[in-house]
């Protein structure tokens, strides 16, 4: 993709002066032995472009004073501001800040405001405080402490020869509690965050693979060079990523236009442009026009009427739901005819048909809807392959059926997925009749 | 946690110069932007691990060439070996091997294999072949070619004054294909696997939480060097991970040494050691057993069915089951009894023992399993808080209840995906007995 920091980083920039360059260092063995996946460094990335401050390096690396020590005095000569995560624990693998006060031939010593913090930390919660707890009230002189309410280790700022380097914990939920809390309003006091900041804007598109965006969007992609649009497939769904450069107030209606250009491109194939999950979006419509919704599920087996629970409020629309995973199933609680899964199967566009019109009869909720397919791996006949899918919807003007192939490739799960990644969809496009 | 690497890069090892240090550099603005989760670096990281190969440092670098040549040229200086992903693609902005080739003065000329390789590709495909698409079988002179059978960009090998430099796409797929297939044979034909592994057990443990984990290993953590054990608390579950160093032959019974220490200490809370999910293990037991099963789920919805039906072959044991979410589907499907719920109210043992006993009888299983509670945000009393659940397993010779109080902090998602975790550990438990 196009590298949005790179007009300002090589003098682009009507302001070239005023770009902080960063630096993301993420400190912990664990990482090089790949047994934790870095979400604090892919998360203080989006923070810092949010502030528009430029990040162009990201480096890890494990406990070990001499590799740490290197890793920070070169990201001193290439970054005006380093955030670094991990290794401010009490025990001895911790060693980030001493490794780098060290470096930097500061001297280490208590932090008042830290210790009493650690103290306070340990009797609030009741637990003794080992020898070992003062070592992460040991900071470099002139250091800054930044709270940590959520656990023991305080983070630290060091400002040092006009360079900024600030130390969380690795905990995420304490990293990112700080960050929010302490380290973005100090950068904007300091004034380090940018006047361009890049922000993005998530188009969320179900129903059209990735191809098929990239045909609507095609021309759009190539003439468009703030906002840029890159596409993402996920299961079931094609995430557009729209990400703006500019001021403020200049970003927002940069990606308002756009949106607005994608939007006559693939109309209602995009269920939402934010955060807004496509349950969210199923759960708000079905409350707003007050329908209710009975499930009958056999090769989803219950994965549908969870979706549609997962929002809050979802007792104002969900009543229930019958699981036929069996033949005997559904003809016990849907009353499916021995003569239809006979003469068409359980996975057929009749057998469908008959369980959506049974639980909302049932139920007596205005749709009913039901999936019944071949998720595999077993299963399989010459007509009905592995990954055909039948979803039925029931309403009170009569009842549509879906088929959908979705082939061996997605595997087991993903067809049992993307065949309740349908239903759902299929719930919003009844509503938005 | 303790530095695996640090014995031998200090000169432990018998064989230092036999210990081969890598780097893996990840190449793509998004990285930089927080755009992706960079879980191709993970997966290099076990791979290496597992091959005996030190990892001592990370670098992530935007699609710019002058600071995709710095990250190369300083990784050069420090390891031995460096694998990179992304920025092999078409485009512009995929320069990762001409800035590279241009760092090291060697030239670049069309790759004669690499070329049929890309035309095979669209040939296979019936797409036709743009004019950009030669540019990712421009390799430098002397290069080799991985092939990649998922996609179209071919993966690098340079061996450069005795360093070997590895590129592959960025597609995760792609990736994994080539290092699986190509990159790790290339590596032990080449001798640069270790002598000494780095290798992790993971043992799986629900029921017990991380700090009573922690209690009862306690003294095997303090004591056991090699493997370390690491707990890592994860929804519902808590994860214990061995990582021991060490030749092929003696990795394996270090790690089974610690793993039935583990289990004298833990017992039956450790669902399994390996890969094995929650899911998979109750799916084994009931169809070794051949119990089958019916469900009968308000707060969880049907994510107990769907999970009992994740596993292949679930058709062996799963019969189906009924989704109450509202009182009204309770006593319509379930038969709960107005004066149960006036009485007793829907989160309650009554409730979920007559939800379990009715579709135990309904579905004529060998069990039958009920979740009712309140998952929030709303819903609570004084004397039933958010988090409270009631699970019943009805099975021949009686039902047994468990009452489960998850507090507020797991949230509604939380709440419900614990429901059923508890859920299927009973079932667990039960099939134990």
């Amino acid at each position: 993709m196009t590298d949005p920091a790179k007009p300002a980083a090589d003098g682009g920039s009507p302001h070239p002066r005023q770009l902080v360059r960063a630096e993301i260092i993420s400190v912990g063995t664990e990482h090089l032995l790949g047994q934790i996946v870095d979400t604090n460094a892919t998360f203080l990335c989006t923070v810092l472009a949010d502030l528009g401050i430029a990040v162009y390096f990201r480096s890890t690396v494990g406990d070990n004073v001499r590799r740490v020590q290197d890793v920070f005095l070169h990201a001193l000569d290439r970054a005006d501001l380093i955030l670094s995560t991990g290794g401010l624990g009490p025990t001895d693998d911790d060693l980030t800040v001493a490794a780098v006060a060290e470096a930097l031939a500061l001297p280490i010593e208590r932090h008042e405001e830290a210790w009493a913090h650690i103290q306070e930390f340990f009797r609030k919660r009741n637990r003794p405080l080992s020898s070992q707890q003062v070592k992460q009230a040991m900071l470099p002189r002139g250091a800054r402490m930044i709270p940590n309410p959520r656990g023991s280790a305080p983070g630290v700022i060091i400002e040092h020869h006009g360079k900024t380097l600030i130390f969380t914990p690795g905990v995420p939920r304490e990293m990112k509690g700080m960050v929010q809390d302490s380290i973005v309003p100090y950068l904007r006091e300091r004034g380090l965050a940018g006047r361009e900041v890049i922000r993005s804007r998530v188009l969320r598109i179900t129903g059209l693979g990735e191809s098929g965006v990239e045909d609507r969007l095609r021309d759009l992609m190539r003439s468009s060079v703030n906002p840029t649009i890159a596409p993402y497939a996920h299961t079931g769904e094609c995430h557009v990523r729209l990400t703006a450069r500019g001021t403020e107030a200049e970003v927002e209606s940069l990606l308002d236009r756009t949106e607005g250009a994608a939007r006559e491109r693939l109309g209602p194939a995009i269920y939402s442009a934010g955060e807004a999950t496509l349950e969210e979006v199923v759960a708000r419509a079905l409350t707003a026009k007050r329908v209710s919704v009975a499930v009958a599920e056999s090769c989803t087996a219950g994965l549908l009427g969870h979706r549609l629970a997962t929002p809050a409020g979802a007792s104002a629309f969900l009543d229930g739901g019958i699981i036929t995973y069996s033949n005997a199933a559904k003809q016990r609680w849907l009353d499916v005819g021995a003569d239809v899964l006979e003469r068409h199967g359980a996975v057929s566009v009749e057998a469908a048909r008959a369980m959506a019109e049974a639980v909302r009869t049932q139920a007596g909720t205005d749709i009913g809807i039901a999936t019944t397919g071949i998720a595999g791996p077993t299963g399989a006949t010459a007509e009905k392959p592995i990954g055909l899918v039948y979803i039925a919807l029931a309403h009170s003007e009569g009842t549509d059926v879906r088929e959908v192939r979705y082939g061996t490739e997605p595997g087991r799960s993903g067809v049992r997925y993307l065949a309740s990644q349908s239903a759902l969809d299929m719930i919003r496009l009844h509503l938005l009749r």
